[in-house]
């Protein structure tokens, strides 16, 4: 019978469900199939090719399945390390996304990601992010084959301003490429905590609309865990399972924080697993129980994660860490043993993607995804033979991506001895070197800025640049506090609060000074009924001195601190910093038909006797706020202030010392 | 000034102190010394040399520090995988080492390892092993740096049949070898657990004596820690210290079970710790508290650890292992940031190995260990360049060994261009491929014959061959123990245990059966109170009948049962295994001149009712055995046995079913 391609006398690893090794093994390929897979002899006699390769020496191999990552984010590869996953996600990834991601963006990244993965020996990929059409499109050109998953996010993206657009790009993505011969089109809500529960419901009906996966991140921390568990009384997987989520062909990346019952409820939904070795050790998201969901009989494929994560794409690496992370946490040192690794890295794999039947082991019937390797190299010898297993061991434990020599896909050659068919990586390396130029010129520019990074982040709104004020130290304020309800002012407002301010200063002052306060409101009984967080950024101010005031023109703004004071200090990385903590009553009053706060405060941290009498205003106007201050001296004589003395620090300073 | 090389306009990692970056950096080299190690400008200015190089693209950085491996260990990788440490060790690597390690061995696998060091970027590291002489040998003629430790153990090892031997071959070698421009001599004892305070303390002795490294094992399993306090009432460290050990210059390898005071103690002894991801991963020792250490201020070195292990001698993969296992296990993603990791992969290492002022980072004065890698490749692409560290990300956290590019070492070029210049791989490939299969043999044998693995492990013993039995089963034993006193027999012992035994069975019957038997010394108020372990191996039997009796003729090997059963299931993979226990008392006796062993069993498991008697005898001799055979009639009826059912099912069937 008559076969296009023979490759014969390999160490053939089928990794059929008895991972059969075939010591002088031989492969037949028909178009895009698999004709035949056995010994040698076997093939030789049955079947005939025009091309008969000798692959002594050799092995053969199912080619590696990447079951999770997103491929466009090689150009973000490097961008930033070392950083917490919120600081990363949301102080270089996100921003830098919103800025740079475009269709052209996600071809190029794809491209080059291809590149990387066919010179590795991975043949198939489950991909998730924007425009996916594009890494549709390059993944066709480069010849791979790949599940293409469109994100829907509850906030806008940078290819959808509402998910309502997502949603239906996501439909269009999948009407348009469903039956594609190498890719399998797939939507992606990308997280419990990203989306809400319409979107889950309306990606699963989507997703069994149209028979395709739904590919999603569940169960990433131990954080989004507690935040579920929180929000609504269960943890991860009971609640997305009650959004209708696992009733779809679910792909779930990660599953770090999941409990017996959970396994247990995946399996029943014949979900596919894809753990990320490399990037949950990298952000510290912990240890997924990889074994217990394998001794559950869940698919656990292997993935690399995006490239800006992990930061390569070597399947290699994956099944090592994979297997030694098993041994580790169990301490077990015969947990994920080498066959059992390249498996997921390989037939569950293809499982996990719910394209079992299609690819992931060398059977015949299969598509032709098939590597080959060379384990002669130095670093791969000797060759123990006694077990035809050694022949997996050693390339679970020793071998790299470097040793892959030859890719078929589909039937396809994309690489023959080291040498890429389908892809010229040159213009490609250069088309992302000016990507990274354009992205190191946008964060210099924001790193440049501290305005810039707090702009970066969200929120952020500039207050009145010009501001008067007089700042007097009283021995004791009694008699102010007394003498304020008789003092002719019109009280507006007063409150009363416990300030607890983080001050961060940098090496360049011409950035200004962050401020981070947290504003305890304190009730007549002294019970904190109410907080809030604010963020401050004040420029260097330039002053002019009146008797008993000052008038500064500074750059002001003012942001909710939605995050952690931690976060601030990763993202902002201020050179020095300084704590201070009063208790303020403060008043907005009328005097002269000018608004003006009048503040009380007791210094607590640095603890300071007496107390401090503030007055200030703010406008956007320099006369407006040259009328205030030579306003201010009268408005001291009605509180009765006499002889206290004038104070030029201002409390960061004080904490600085 | 005059300088031998320049190597220009290239990305300089120095790895000093500030882990100092130059994006347009020069390196000076004289001799075996660096000149100068500055920016381009200031170089190119102030020497001039025969050789300029022009670096531009590549990036320069110091040698790779390899902290602990085992390298003639090379020849073994992959020899034996996915096992326990014990099985591994005991099962495998000693029982191979016995037959083959050899100064020829010995040169071969150090060649092998220098040649994939030296192509992975490693210019120095410690190695422990046998014939430590011709690995120092070997590693002058790659070019390399090394400490190199002659091993000392309790036991005789492959080089010498005393610890005395081998104190006096570390002796020797040290006066040899002291001195060398390449190699530090030293002394390795190889742990706590395998030798005595004797041997630690003579070694210390001749470290100090000659002012060398001393290279040892510490706190690697959690066992070894629980042992060292239950037999020393105190934990590794403190234990070596009151042996004298940490008055040495101590390089200590893997030190996962430590605490705060030991951190504390290996501190104040300046000592040299060699952290060894890989391994402590694959063979599940657990994680060393590497971030703890580092915040002591402890030099913490990178290691592979021997091939064999491992399974390779990748430092590149060390170093991403070290900094994600830290992230990982702290549960802090920025611990072991990329710089940090590289100094224990540079600078820390070299210190780790007390060459601290010789090699480890790029400065003037230091011996001219550096490497040149090309970080321009699609798998390290984009590179960021807004901050010159991100170079040092790209390598830890994109780059592989194979990125390296040239490698020089005492100022001289051991690979240009990934040409190996002072080594040929491919009679070292055939020499090792070679020695793989004369082991495969080796272990074929043993494999194939439980006698020969279990002989491997020590201590089994043959027995007589001959076996003479009768067993008959008992509704009730009463009558026969009291009969026994009165029936004329000589009683010679009694003895009373209770048995638990197991049994293996494999898929060849003619390789015979293994029982591991724990037997509880009972005594007359029922208490245990003494236990012993033994592994009885038993062929075949050809068996002849006699009336009520059976002559059976067996190969029989008794050894002490040292390891745990779990050690023995996993090391002999029985098909089948099943579980006997009895209650059995046990008399010595003489009848008519012959000796005799008369058991009363009440079998636990499984449950059967009333009693068994077994009256067996063995021997030599043939005609012995035939001759005791014909008398076990009489001796069943001198105790008043009759009509008993006799049983020809041994314990171990019935148990089967």
């Amino acid at each position: 019978m008559q076969a296009d391609w023979i490759l014969a006398h390999a160490t053939v690893i089928t990794m059929d469900a008895a991972s059969t090794v075939l010591p002088d093994g031989a492969v037949a390929v028909q178009g895009d199939r698999l004709l035949a897979v056995g010994t040698s002899a076997e093939v030789l006699r049955q079947y005939t090719a025009p091309n008969v390769l000798d692959c002594s020496g050799r092995v053969v191999l199912p080619g590696l399945v990447n079951a999770h990552t997103h491929v466009p984010m090689t150009l973000l590869r490097g961008l930033a390390d070392d950083l917490r996953l919120d600081v990363w996600l949301l102080g270089y990834m996100m921003p830098v996304e919103r800025e740079f991601v475009s269709p052209d963006f996600c071809r190029l990244g794809a491209l080059l990601a291809c590149a990387e993965m066919i010179r590795g020996g991975i043949t198939c990929f489950a991909d998730m992010y924007y425009y996916e059409e594009a890494v549709a499109q390059a993944t066709v050109d480069a010849g791979m084959r790949a599940v293409c998953s469109q994100t829907v996010l509850k906030f806008p993206s940078p290819d959808a301003a509402s998910y309502e657009d997502s949603l239906a790009m996501a439909r269009e993505f999948i009407s348009a490429w469903r039956g594609h011969p190498l890719i399998t089109p797939s939507v992606a809500p990308h997280a419990p905590y990203t989306t809400t529960p319409e979107i889950l419901r309306a990606c699963t009906q989507l997703a069994i609309e149209f028979d395709v996966p739904l590919h999603t991140h569940l169960a990433e921390t131990a954080q989004e865990v507690d935040d579920c568990r929180a929000a609504n009384g269960m943890p991860v997987i009971p609640w997305v399972k009650k959004q209708s989520l696992l009733e779809a062909k679910l792909l779930a990346a990660h599953c770090v924080h999941i409990d017996e019952g959970e396994i247990h409820t995946l399996k029943r939904a014949n979900a596919g697993i894809a753990h990320n070795p490399s990037r949950n050790l990298k952000l510290a998201s912990g240890f997924a129980p990889v074994t217990q969901m394998l001794a559950e009989g869940l698919p656990v494929g292997v993935g690399t994660d995006g490239p800006a994560s992990n930061n390569d794409l070597d399947m290699f690496e994956e099944m090592r860490l994979a297997s030694f992370i098993a041994k580790a946490t169990t301490g077990n040192p015969t947990a994920l043993p080498a066959t059992q690794t390249l498996a997921m890295a390989t037939r569950m794999g293809a499982q996990a993607l719910h394209l079992g039947d299609v690819t992931g082991s060398l059977e015949a019937g299969k598509r032709a995804d098939l590597i080959l390797m060379d384990l002669r190299d130095v670093h791969t010898s000797p060759a123990f033979n006694r077990e035809p297993e050694a022949a997996i061991s050693r390339l679970v434990y020793s071998a790299r991506a470097t040793d892959v020599t030859d890719v078929m896909v589909n039937g396809r050659w994309l690489m023959r001895e080291r040498k890429l068919l389908t892809l010229d990586v040159e213009p490609l390396l250069q088309a992302a070197a000016d990507y990274a130029r354009r992205i190191d010129i946008f964060l210099m520019g924001r790193e440049g800025s501290l305005h810039s990074r707090l702009v970066a982040i969200g929120g952020a709104e500039q207050e009145e640049s010009y501001e008067v004020q007089i700042k007097l130290h009283l021995e004791d304020p009694e008699p102010i506090l007394t003498a304020l309800p008789y003092s002719g002012l019109e009280i507006l407002r007063h409150a009363h609060y416990r300030e607890y301010d983080t001050y961060f200063s940098f090496s360049d002052p011409s950035q200004g000074r962050l401020r981070h306060r947290e504003d305890e409101f304190v009730d007549d009984e002294g019970q904190v009924y109410s907080v809030r967080y604010r963020l401050t950024l004040t420029g260097p101010a330039a002053e002019r001195r009146f008797p008993n005031s000052a008038l500064l023109s500074r750059s002001r703004f003012i942001a909710p601190a939605t995050h952690s004071l931690r976060f601030y200090r990763e993202y902002f990385k201020p050179e020095k910093e300084s704590e201070v903590s009063k208790d303020r009553q403060r008043w907005k009053v009328r005097f002269e038909d000018e608004e003006f706060f009048i503040n009380i405060d007791r210094m607590l941290k640095p603890s300071i006797p007496g107390a401090f009498l503030e007055i200030k205003s703010r406008t956007w106007s320099r006369r407006d706020a040259e009328e205030k201050a030579l306003k201010l001296s009268a408005l001291l004589q009605s509180l009765g202030v006499r002889d206290a003395r004038p104070v030029e620090q201002d409390y960061a300073e004080m904490a600085e010392g």
